[in-house]
């Protein structure tokens, strides 16, 4: 069984769709790339911070689904990190109407010792010397660590984000991200840039337009199921990273053909987060509803041309 | 040899886009429709009309295309139709600067004899009325019947293209369009109510994201191959349509799973007429091009999961 470190926030998420609108959730990137991740027969552990107000019930949720948890502290007398937001018609903007930072200011990630010899590592988005200091804990090497991040970084701390990219084997990224990193419309042309900045594969992501796995001249296009409605788009982006890194996990095999695998997977499982608020679509997942979506995205995709 | 009636626009466009600008070049509906088709064992007739100022060459091309020309109206003393626009820096809108009708107010398609058994009709973006009578004009039952139309037409002849979509099999819309002619924003839902309203088969063109083939239940996604860089987009739209139809033409086949590789060869021919401006790429286009691209298609989408 694999070793994946994941980490990232852990979170209360309030969020108002056109749909409803929720009280304070649970949310937060680690949580849904590790709720996807425990879709696979992989041993992960979430390395993160709460503060004291964090219910007992949502860390029982994860140990539920064979999360290590003893990698996230809490801390008594803080407040676990809050985000708040506001999805427009489209379901394809946002506006943020609340950060509170609280205890994450101060968050100093500890790798629990026995994760330390992990195979695979996700880098969850957070500010990208957080995200160093974990990769300098691993003992032995990764054979994967996947990176993911956002504009915010590219906006204030641009050099360390640098500097971690270039550490890492994959980045997943969204297009409008990878537009801002390297300056070029063209994703094609976004992605070689990025690949010069240290990743041999990337990944980009374009919500409701599918993602993009590129390496070398080789790119391979998984589209998101075309949905009837997208209930809430939050975790979305985390959990196809979640099922990205799970299935590599799983699998062990780093081939492009598996990659290819691991992004429809990744995919699949995002389109089930569309589904509910926050975690909750997520909680629920059984692998053969799985299967199934893995079966609609073959014949969404799949085709017989015999070329003469 | 199947034959196809391919009725639309045979034009000058003056194209500006970031990397430069036509003089008047041969463009239209039904001349990209009729080069794409072209590369099928096909027997295609194009019904259009023209001004005396329309080159010798530009029929000359289509004549060595194996293209039948007895249905396009020459008006000596008219003007060819003339389209110009200006491609924004992202490839993906444009403003209108000139639309001259000349001898198209006037047009009535008359589909020459030989034709009027067609076993494939492709209905190129016209008034809907001018598609109508071409309908009429069929003797024989064809065998499908493709549509493709623009929000225009919708805000100025919304209860005629009623009409014609209810005799159709296949309508090719843009997103924006289907939008529109639904007022729904799901995909998913915007084919559905078009379903409603008489095609069995509907594809909704996402441009750089693809397009998306409906029927039932049933969804098939083909992408857009990741370009380096757009040239010119122009007569895109009408190449992938093209492409459709002389697939199904060529296999005589209208089944959902062949209407997926139709889709596919659209997609294929596409991505050629983009790399150059006006129909510059799709006059040179050999059927050795044409296989390796399908190659790329090929690994670009196809994965192989198996499941327990």
């Amino acid at each position: 069984m694999s070793k994946l470190v994941i980490v990232g926030t852990v979170a209360f998420d309030a969020i108002e769709t056109p749909f409803g609108k929720t009280d304070k959730i649970l949310g937060g990137a680690a949580t849904f790339i590790g709720l996807a991740a425990s879709q696979f027969d992989v041993d992960a552990s979430v390395v993160s911070i709460v503060g004291g107000d964090f219910p007992q019930e949502y860390l029982d949720l994860l140990v539920d689904k064979n999360i290590d948890i003893s990698g996230i502290e809490m801390v008594k007398e803080g407040k676990t990190f809050f985000w708040s937001g506001r999805y427009h018609n489209d379901m394809n903007s946002r506006d943020t109407l609340a950060t509170e930072l609280n205890v994450l200011a101060d968050f100093k990630p500890e790798v629990p010792q026995a994760y330390r010899d992990a195979e695979v590592v996700m880098l969850g988005n957070l500010h990208p010397l957080v995200q160093m200091s974990v990769l300098e804990q691993m003992e032995t090497k990764p054979k994967m660590v996947i990176l993911d991040t956002m504009n915010f970084w590219m906006d204030c701390a641009l050099d360390d984000l640098h500097k971690v990219i270039k550490k890492v084997d994959v980045i997943t990224i969204n297009d409008e991200e990878a537009r801002q990193l390297t300056g070029e419309y063209s994703l094609v042309v976004a992605a070689r840039k990025i690949h010069e900045m240290g990743p041999k594969y990337v990944v980009i992501k374009k919500g409701e337009h599918g993602a993009l796995l590129f390496h070398e001249d080789n790119v391979f296009y998984a589209p998101a199921l075309p949905l009837e409605e997208v209930f809430d788009p939050t975790g979305a982006g985390d959990t196809f990273a979640g099922g990205f890194a799970g299935y590599i996990a799983k699998t062990g095999d780093i081939s492009f053909e598996n990659m290819k695998n691991a992004v429809i997977y990744g995919s699949t499982l995002a389109s089930f987060c569309v589904e509910k608020f926050g975690t909750e679509r997520m909680k629920q997942l059984s692998s053969s509803d799985v299967h199934q979506r893995l079966n609609q995205f073959k014949s969404l995709t799949q085709f017989e041309i015999v070329l003469e």
